[in-house]
């Protein structure tokens, strides 16, 4: 960490300031110019609250050498984490594919398609029960029976299933979900990563429409700090000024996050464009940059989708892109 | 609502899109051309869910014509609304000045912000019990302690005061908060809201940094759904691609809330700007752009504010910023 | 194009827009209901001026059901264009790698590097001879001098070469240069793109930092209304709140402008991203997304680079990229 | 600029690299500590071209502490800049209002608005010749003899003339208009502003879209390292995600532009939300912000407007904003 002081610094309150440091642990080294002085902070400055340092009179400017995410970080972990998901490997040279309908509707629904993404290659079921909706006048979602869908489907397929928590008090109605997923809307509520810290389950944490790969790291921090080490991040878009497509999937996010954190990586390409003919081109993009998985919304039938139709595929168009998908993933192994 | 058929479109199909419009009360009109189908429907389109629409194979594209905010909606209740905070009123003309510390520390630095803060003019008293912090190293906050000191400095100096809430589970913990603040991270956690909504408590609702004025007025139409009108709106900053400011604010949000909503519109200069040297100018111009109020952060001793030390203001600075406020309201009344 | 006409709007201003309306020649549709009317017009729009009719007083609102681009839309030419550069093919199932340092620096760099990287696969030489840079005291580029390196590189190599025009009256200095690059910053610049319009040359047009696909649509048709219709589109990054990638790789932008367009879509990672370590992952995701071709900084001593070197690739670094590219358009075909 | 080397960083290395910049006449101090050396260097950094440090192989980031801009600085240059306007001043305290059509269209139009305007208190007229527009198709101004048709109301009505250059062999044409505009598409248009730096006329340079204040004040600085020290910035509406508005006004650019420049500093609000309502408020905010003055798009015929127009004001509705900006100006003297 660095900080450059500002030109009227006194000489007391420089040395006020390095013994503070040093007795927070750190080593000081001092740049004396004849315009600026710098002070170079080496150790563990991760718990350093570089908002209050700015705030002092004599601070011009702080700035981080080292991230300040410590679990996350490759740094400290320099191996890929895998993630066991109720027997499926994520991370670490395994890719997965998750495939299921945007909300989970009917039995009938979920049984086809569970069987469907299964047979085309799919390893997990994905599907929504409790549903953020921007308007409180569109369909929330089947809530707990949503969960008692998705684990018949499980049931009857062996394929464990994923779906969306939304309210820190429905975590003992998650107990047998194999992934809980934590939502873009949600990546910064901080009560809820705190108590899915305490938990023993395999978290899916997707990016922020508008926070960038260091706060999605702090995130998963705020989970990792608990106790729980089981993270997948998952990149779904961002929000920019382009509107053709619902959101800008930000695929260099998986080779930068490779490079920042062990944690596995997916993406999810039908959220990230909202639009059904971009969600081929895409996964197969995903899966060329290095992705540990991709989560593809698929649906038995679009047409009647009760939200999110737009950006499902039909069982027979999943079945076309996990292959090719696998086609990417073996030229490139 | 506008629909505009596909090109293939059968008349059957049409047909029968026709009639489910019919069902649902609309009124249905067709204007048929060469190549394209247009239907135009006119009526309460508010609960149609327009994804769902969209997914139809035989649509091309929706648009309304009409925002789906209801409750929220000017159009519907064409006066101002003016919110009753603790006898404060807040809209229609009547303009207010809160103010307070980022986070409540320390009795002696609650009461000593308060009174200055009063004396120059605050009609509420703001400060941070639970803080949202993108580390979860960076302090949390004191929590129900600094609600407790928080009523302390209300019942020495009269203001009300106004807080804000992170967890569903701490509702009864703010029941005699004046004003309860939902923050920018929590704007689209709809199961919070929906409680909210249940409450007969005011609601200063935060603009997400990534919202549009669109879900924003969605997010408040939650609020309002659950039966309860007292909604604030406050803009607080953007994210944008410009860092010099840790936010952009978008005074422009002021009028066009105003336009679209009844509800009054107050501005956060400190959080938007995340620089107290801007917060003048930026508290000036809200004003100016008839906003009925700004909510600035002040600290009696920045240089040690436990967090967000760099935006808030001394009570001497703030005196200034609250008498030119002032003034430049008189020179436009 | 559909119009909504304000409440207040009388009946004869409606017969009056509306004659006007059938003056250029559309069909009008009117549907009337108890709160808007809604006008329906069909016909070549692409020439009606948006703007204008938004500006009158008793119109709401105005939306275009087909897009203003008529000789870059592929509505009006299903086919595929492919544009021949020197003999290379792009577009139509042809794929082109185009390689070479940033600027073009000396001899020896410019012809050091063609060699490699024809050996690997290149079928383009690119090369800065005017270079825009950010500040006027950086390196500016080689000018008339880096375009004659380059031309010594194509007798020698028989690569065609690409290399960026700043300036209208450079035009004549690039007469023997195959693919003139409209750089980022230059999309906008209408008087440039008019100019290339009356040339015979194929032009590789660049996507604006903060250009939606329209807008880069809508310069394609500036040039092609002069008469030149062999444009190329690149998409190279927009700007977003992120910031650890220099900018963020829209790569739904290439299915998104196949949809739109029937011109050839490459990708630029090596601008797109900045930093010369996520230039291979982005390379593959590129050609999985379905790209016409990648545009790749490739340097022999990137440590020495007068711009740019962070994101440039070293022969070695390139040859791997180009066999792994390969590989996935293989897989995928 | 500090300079942190990466771990394999050799001492040999090192030294070549301190040799070199002792060389560059910087001073150089050396930080080393466990994990990581950092190298301050003080002096005259302006020039170092920071993205060829950052492509060394032992540097792992580099920060400037100074800003590149080095004419335009405050730092350097600590008075306010008063750029004279054929005998308007604008800044230092010189506030400008300046007003007229979008596009010159007739003599009428012109003549009309120039004097409605200056009754009102304008100081300058703007109008528009050479119109930049997104469509080829569009109407793209009436070039020289808009020109000649505002020299014209400058000589019937005394007010110095704004108008807008969008071509590098069109300086001539501009040799009697008062203030030259740079518009935001052409920011970075090196070329043309190097040229402008030659001439002995003010220029009014807008921010572009997508442009940083770092980057607007690097176009500035293109000008100025020519020469021509008159520039005005003009803040003009960023693009951001929402689209309520055309752009994002970013008013937190003016404060923070005036503490990083001595240069003037402008406002226009009518491009800048593209609304007429919108216009009255966001002056009167500009104004309050601490702006040099406003530029307001004022049209005798809004309706007929032939570009623009939703964003024109009436002269009537234009002189009550005059005024009311006045009132603000006074209360805040």
């Amino acid at each position: 960490m660095i900080a450059v002081l500002k030109q009227g610094a006194t000489k007391q309150q420089r040395d006020s300031l390095c013994e503070w440091f040093k007795n927070m642990g750190l080593e000081v080294h001092i740049s004396e110019g004849k315009y600026k002085t710098i002070i170079g902070l080496i150790g563990d400055t991760s718990k350093v609250d570089i908002e209050l340092l700015e705030s002092l009179s004599i601070i011009e400017s702080v700035k981080r050498i080292s991230e300040p995410f410590k679990n996350a970080n490759r740094k400290f972990h320099t191996e890929d984490s895998v993630v066991d998901v109720g027997g499926v490997k994520i991370g670490g040279g395994n890719f997965a594919i998750i495939a299921g309908p945007c909300s989970v509707e009917t039995r009938e629904q979920v049984m086809a398609v569970a069987k469907a993404v299964k047979a085309s290659g799919a390893k997990l079921l994905r599907g929504g029960a409790f549903k953020p909706r921007t308007s409180p006048y569109d369909f929330q979602g089947l809530k707990a029976d949503g969960i008692e869908l998705l684990l018949e489907a499980k049931r009857e397929t062996g394929l464990p299933i994923v779906s969306e928590i939304m309210n820190i008090n429905d975590i003992e109605l998650f107990r047998d979900v194999d992934l809980i997923q934590v939502g873009a809307r949600n990546m910064q509520n901080f009560d809820l990563l705190k108590a899915l810290g305490k938990t023993d389950k395999p978290i899916l944490l997707k990016r922020g429409l508008a926070n960038n790969l260091k706060e999605l790291l702090m995130s998963a921090e705020y989970i990792m700090a608990g106790g729980n080490e089981r993270v997948i991040l998952c990149e779904r878009g961002i929000r920019t000024f382009e509107t053709y497509t619902r959101n800008t999937l930000d695929l260099s996010a998986v080779p930068m996050l490779h490079e920042l954190t062990h944690l596995p990586v997916i993406v999810d390409p039908s959220h990230a464009t909202g639009i059904s003919r971009l969600v081929e081109s895409m996964s197969l993009a995903a899966a060329a940059s290095g992705a540990d998985g991709v989560m593809i919304e698929v649906h038995n039938d679009p047409e009647r989708a009760l939200c999110d139709g737009a950006q499902s595929l039909t069982p027979e168009q999943f079945d076309r892109v996990a292959k090719r998908v696998m086609k990417v993933r073996e030229a490139l192994s």
